[in-house]
């Protein structure tokens, strides 16, 4: 048996403001960072499960404080206990009669779940020595749904039709794991278009994604509509007419606005427009969709649950699913996620970038590929490639494809310097030059 | 000019719990408590503003950090700039880029932003020497209007159409005005139905409510159908078939086993049911509304922001809207609200109870009231007998009605002793017995 002996939080920032990176429309000047967990174990050969919430610098010390107030509920369980009874073990976590009034499950609590719920999978996983996807792909369709809450997304979809989508793929799951490895995940880069980069270091990175094998590009959008006019000119303009272009507007927009610059943004041929409005306007994102059909709309990194999703597939409101590894209540949550995407027939691209998340979420494609969605049509994942020289497993790229991932665990353990370098406010990278 | 100088919070418990007043479906042993701030400002006669989160316990602790993530935004600010620009002020805290990250508008951030904003409301009555609801009544429509940011809500209500329900309000605010004065707002109790009580508790309690004048009670429901039945008869037979009798499942059931559990519930003639299920499930509410009609859904405890009543407006989900005033970011969203349910024609009836939440919602449907509906056809306010003997202006009830406070300020500032005394962990109340 393997006993969680201790949960630890801790607050992990990176100065990405101080070059723009990541920067857009309502995030002028984010830091990303991460409300890190580490869960410790009473067997003597150092395994530990790692997990992570990623956040923009302020605020990373409350989703710590939310850990801390999870832990509880952790400590003193048996991995064997928690694995018998996933879904008991995720309603534990979430449904904590007084802490889910700060939610419930949504905001900080939530974020903290996330973390905490992904460290026990990765604990799993390097129990399994397997990398994540791969225990996952190894699961029976009743084990994956046993670990799914079907609470408030009955009327969307029922264990039974979630067991059959999984059992319709599960006779073909080989052939499409030896696709992944010998060619894995198709992918597109947001590392272009950050808000805040001139119009110089925009056209000089569209030429550099071209040359480096890219097929989509995203652009940040949302500023003011020229400038946006003006950049997706040049975008359009280095990657050519093929090549495909997404944009992102990070919410900035009301559904009304939405409507209204899109029409001067068509010519530029969006994939998808992403974020156009409040992530919590399920019918505003329905109105925007019906509107500027057939251009998709995509959204999700900021959607705080299962129930938003089903909502968003209830009332045909996107086009594409960009569900987030740590904003979802973690790996569980997702899974309810991405059978409901399967069922209403919406691609899933996760949302990557920040810190972690390609690493989080090239798991998830992985998977839904091989046991859930079983096609690659209208799917590719996101890639952003700053920070990952932080973690002890980062991920590959290869001819603009996610390589699949091979070490044991959710590839989100962070190197120790890492850790220590930039722990805040106490790390070297934080101290007054 | 009146510089706001610190900005404390404070964790502050209540070992409700103990006799499980409070205890419903989904939350069986809450510990009332509160986040509360307290606004110091540099004019020497120790004017401060005060405010708090209803928090139930566990997790306070998160919604202090919260605040202290905030209150740099507010620190160093002059009232009268604030005033001067509310709707700037409000964007500033629920806006602020690397903070929004982990709601936005949501969670434990958006709790500790109404802690914030109404301790800024309750400074500012205070300095007018008014209680808060007189400060608002005493507003011109332009300058209330100047107070709700419209973002995301446009396409429900537009700036001039909240003017114009105001302007129309405003001929007629003094007649109202007076009524209140003189016969204070009808109220009901939820003081009987707790889920934690007996059935003899629930019957003595019940004809304590008769005697004590009450025309409307309700009841908690959803923990088993069968003792929902049992209990709700006992209810019925003691208040007779013309007082009202609300239910509140308290988020437990899906959108279909709340259709199911109505029909065995419909022969008690609820006016109301409340929380049925999700409180994000826009799409569900609606479709429980139609399946019951001509029942009425009642939902808003734990409705995160104005998104989400725009869209259970918009999608005719709800018949009684339940806002809550330190749900929702503070008083500036709850005016927005408001606008909203009287341009839908929807009821407000805020929810109440907790700590600190009767008294601040008083404020809220005196206002509504006299300046925005205009009607109190199908509103009642709810009321909770605990725990108000913690606060300098309590709240006073007469008749079942609550009786308009004259105290300056939003009538939510604690006792010093009760603060000391129930200080989490430190306070003599959690010291080990």
């Amino acid at each position: 048996m393997t006993r969680i002996v201790s949960v630890t939080a801790r607050d992990v920032r990176f100065p990405t403001s101080r070059t723009l990176d990541g920067s857009d429309a309502m995030h002028t000047a984010p830091d990303y960072s991460a409300a890190y967990v580490v869960l410790k174990t009473d067997v003597g050969d150092h395994l530990e499960g790692h997990g992570l919430t990623f956040t923009l610098g302020r605020g990373t010390e409350i989703c710590v404080a939310a850990i801390n107030a999870l832990a509880p509920i952790a400590i003193g369980r048996t991995l064997e206990s928690i694995v018998a009874d996933m879904r008991g073990f995720w309603r534990a976590i979430t449904g904590e009669e007084q802490l889910r009034w700060i939610g419930p499950e949504k905001g900080a609590i939530h974020l903290a779940s996330a973390a905490l719920v992904n460290a026990v999978w990765d604990l799993y996983a390097k129990m399994e020595r397997k990398p994540l996807w791969k225990v996952l792909v190894d699961m029976s369709p009743e084990q994956l749904v046993s670990c799914i809450d079907f609470r408030y997304i009955n009327d969307a979809i029922t264990p039974a039709e979630a067991l059959a989508i999984l059992e319709r793929m599960a006779p073909t799951r080989a052939e499409r794991e030896a696709e992944m490895l010998r060619s894995g995940f198709p992918a597109y880069t947001t590392s272009v278009g950050w808000l805040g980069y001139s119009d110089e270091k925009l056209r000089a990175l569209c030429r550099q994604a071209v040359a480096g094998g890219w097929s989509h590009v995203k652009m940040k959008v949302g500023q003011n509509i020229e400038d946006d006019v003006r950049r997706a000119r040049i975008v359009r303009e280095e990657i050519g007419p093929v090549r495909r272009l997404m944009m992102d507007a990070n919410q900035v927009w009301d559904v009304g606005e939405a409507i209204a610059n899109l029409k001067h943004l068509v010519e530029f041929d969006p994939y998808w427009i992403e974020e156009p409005t409040s992530p919590d306007d399920v019918l505003g994102h329905a109105t925007i969709a019906r509107a500027i059909s057939p251009i998709k709309v995509a959204t999700g990194e900021h959607c705080q649950n299962r129930v938003i999703f089903k909502q968003l597939f209830q009332a045909n409101a996107i086009g594409f699913c960009q569900l987030d590894a740590c904003r979802l209540g973690g790996l569980n949550e997702v899974l309810a996620v991405l059978l409901m995407a399967a069922k209403f027939g919406i691609p899933v691209c996760p949302h990557a970038g920040g810190v972690g998340l390609c690493e989080y979420v090239q798991h998830i494609s992985l998977f839904d590929f091989i046991a859930v969605s079983g096609s690659l049509d209208n799917r590719v994942l996101e890639y952003v490639e700053h920070l990952h020289e932080h973690f002890l497993d980062p991920v590959k790229i290869q001819d603009g494809r996610y390589v699949a991932p091979q070490a044991p665990g959710f590839s989100i353990t962070m190197r120790p310097e890492s850790l220590r370098e930039f722990e805040y406010p106490t790390g070297p990278a934080w101290r007054p030059a």
